[in-house]
């Protein structure tokens, strides 16, 4: 490879200022778990879509892996160059304009770069709601959301990333620009190009910009919290919310007694308003009416599960300040897990019905072959997603135990997932981290049509080279 | 190619019962409208995904192009036979079970020939909703409104096909069974093979099977309608609804003054509870609580619309027989222009904001070039997908007109379309009847793509030959 002919090319395509080789790159090496640290031949950071077009060209002219990143908040190792040195790092954060805003047609045309949260304060500002909201929204960005399909605590109502974009704007392999951004809900001419370059984490295609779907601002929202003896009922609670809020319930998450030990122990500060119990459930509420509405709504829910002693305690949020505070419990579960020591995580899904079924086999499974290792269990309930992670036995070395049986674990785990017809990733995409495990659990006929399709969009297999799917 | 090998592989595959050769083959050889009428080389039966599979290995063995076909109510000649009997007409109706409801995890999964009204009753039964619905609904099968991605009337809540199903089953053109029936929410492992056959018109794989998401019943329906002086008070108006009801308003129907003087000519014993009006709209609620509680959101948001001048005049549906006297009105339309004679039919999509611009522009091409023309305009406004048909001038011959201008109709109206943003094709498809409008108005790119994913899922170009994109 010509790299001194290649990094010239870069430079006419972008402008120098835009191709970094030298000093501290980590920023673009170096993914957010800290778990993989690669070295890139060159960090280059397109303006516009034609500036990603002319990169693409450069670097397939010359033979050179391309991995494109947007926030680098993937948790899969999916956006970060590998080892060789001989991947271009094509960085899509200068390109962070919001396009235009259609408020009669509820879309919004953004840049891929655009930071998430950037997105929902645009929306905001014209009283419209963006709902893709998750833990890293203050860094990821909309293309990365896109390319990863991501999840987080609205699916129930919203659906994922994918379920968000009517419309996408793509690069692809050949260096040729797709506009297929569209602000229309209903278009059937032709394939569906749109949702096979989400989620395919840039290895079909690089986003470079998107049409989203807004709503109308809710006039209220409020969370209340509900204490269960057992996942069973967890489930029949969220039977009865959805029967009746419908599409007013906006969240259902669940979080295992330990994982709240956990947040006690290590957040004390933090109010927990209903004494310990095996099940906590978080329900938000989102009305168009009042919050007085709302609050209603959540009075004769609640009251008829404990009729039926599905729940045996629950509170209504009185203010946004405690809404926000049952919220910021539930968030605090991975920090105060981080603070307990380094764990096994998992981001699997399982048909709702599954859950209680689930949950007690990986528990007895895990608990007979790893004596104390200790179950950290919450997460969207509601979309049948959880993150049943595994921590090191009490006082054990935790670096040990993860060195000595993370593999172990992860089999545990994923046999008992596919078990129950589930999947062993929901919402964080397979990356690097998961290739493998893809390759072992996927259908041999689902992935024959993967590659096929690899093959046909990316011929010379530049884009995002070994990720998903082995080179 | 050898005919008597390929009919006995068939027998052997379905059972001679199963393959039809003789006899009045209309039921499966003459499309929907009556449009396209072909010549199958023979119907097949398969009763399972087995024998699907079975089916397409000796069909493909012989090079022998397969049409798949549901109920056989497409709108755009999309599965029935070409003319040269050399094609295998492949019935998915005997494929009819409902295999499982999972009522806790609001999904059903069924075999892709099930009637769309089997499927709603089946779901009605367990007190829980499938929520698509259109005219066709007590012939059409799911695999076909999968493989079509069909609308209809909910679609501005519920989405289209697409957005209701989890899972597929699909027989690859290889004859290989894709086992994809899921029944997650969330589940990021690898490409969207689910989403690329959906809407594929049988022409990348054939659908055996789909896991469907249901919701719970809702409480109550009822119905409202508004006249309006103008489209831009209705897309006010949608905007109004939307705000105030949020998810609870699940239908948004427009109806041209023309369109419902056609249906007071030929149904006269239709009621039309309000006088007439440049516009009507149907606005339908779905409400988790009660009657009483939607009709009160409707006379709240019906006021303001007063107040606002956005509407002249409103009545809210007193019983259900009214509201099914309301929806009887706006389906009545197409039926009355049948009455009227032949027209031109349009299924298009702008973004909402765009309708009242494209109209205008729309109406005024047509009535310079074709003076007297007459033009019926209704359909799913809330979704931007308009209805928009041409009916020969007033006592003329509507057979010549339709032979001398339908042509150039199309092409004023579709040049139209495209110029503000929009879809040639909304709701129905491609098929055969507007192959080659796309061909002429889809961007090179898109084309290409789409040439690039059929050739890797189909390299032989046995599935559904012509339809989609040429061969």
């Amino acid at each position: 490879m010509n790299t001194a002919a290649l990094l010239d090319a870069l430079r006419a395509a972008v402008g120098a200022a835009h191709v970094l080789t030298d000093g501290d790159l980590s920023a673009w090496e170096l993914d957010w778990r800290k778990r993989y640290r690669g070295k890139a031949l060159a960090v280059v950071r397109p303006g516009s879509t034609a500036e990603v077009a002319a990169v693409v060209k450069a670097c397939t002219a010359l033979g050179v892996g391309l991995v494109p990143q947007g926030g680098n908040t993937g948790l899969v190792g999916g956006s970060v160059p590998d080892q060789s040195g001989e991947q271009v790092l094509l960085s899509l954060q200068r390109m962070n304009r919001v396009r235009e805003i259609d408020a009669a047609n509820l879309t919004m045309t953004v840049d891929a770069g655009c930071v998430l949260q950037a997105v929902q304060e645009a929306a905001a500002a014209q009283g419209l709601l963006f709902p893709l909201s998750l833990a890293a929204e203050g860094s990821c960005t909309i293309g990365g959301n896109l390319a990863t399909n991501a999840g987080g605590t609205q699916v129930l109502r919203y659906g994922n990333a994918r379920e968000l974009c009517l419309g996408l704007e793509v690069v692809t392999a050949a260096g040729e620009v797709w506009d297929g951004l569209s602000g229309l809900r209903k278009d059937n001419t032709g394939y569906d190009l749109r949702d096979l370059f989400i989620g395919s984490e840039g290895t079909l295609g690089i986003i470079t910009g998107a049409t989203l779907k807004l709503y109308p601002q809710p006039a209220a929202r409020v969370t209340a919290l509900a204490a269960l003896p057992s996942l069973d009922n967890a489930v029949a609670l969220l039977q009865l919310a959805q029967a009746r809020l419908g599409s007013g319930l906006t969240g259902f998450e669940v979080m295992g007694a330990f994982a709240l030990q956990l947040v006690a122990r290590h957040f004390p500060q933090l109010p927990q308003p209903l004494a310990a119990s095996p099940w906590m459930v978080l329900l938000e509420q989102s009305d168009t009416e009042s919050e007085a509405h709302a609050r209603g709504l959540f009075e004769s829910m609640l009251e008829t599960a404990l009729e039926r002693e599905l729940i045996s305690d629950a509170a209504i949020a009185e203010s946004l300040e405690q809404s926000r505070a049952l919220w910021h419990l539930r968030e605090s579960i991975p920090l105060a897990q981080a603070e307990e020591g380094l764990n096994i995580k998992h981001d699997i899904s399982v048909p709702v019905s599954r859950i209680p079924a689930f949950v007690a086999e990986a528990d007895a499974a895990i608990a007979a072959r790893f004596p104390g290792a200790r179950l950290v269990n919450f997460g969207h309930l509601g979309d049948g997603n959880l993150h049943y992670n595994v921590q090191a036995p009490e006082g054990g070395a935790a670096a040990d135990f993860l060195r000595e049986h993370e593999a172990a674990v992860n089999e545990v785990v994923y046999d008992t997932v596919v078990a129950h017809g589930g999947s062993i990733s929901a919402e964080h995409g397979i990356g690097a981290l998961k290739r493998d495990e893809l390759e072992r659990r996927k259908s041999p006929v689902a992935l024959q049509l993967m590659r096929a399709i690899k093959r046909a969009l990316d011929p010379q297999g530049r884009l995002n080279p070994g990720r998903t799917l082995s080179a």
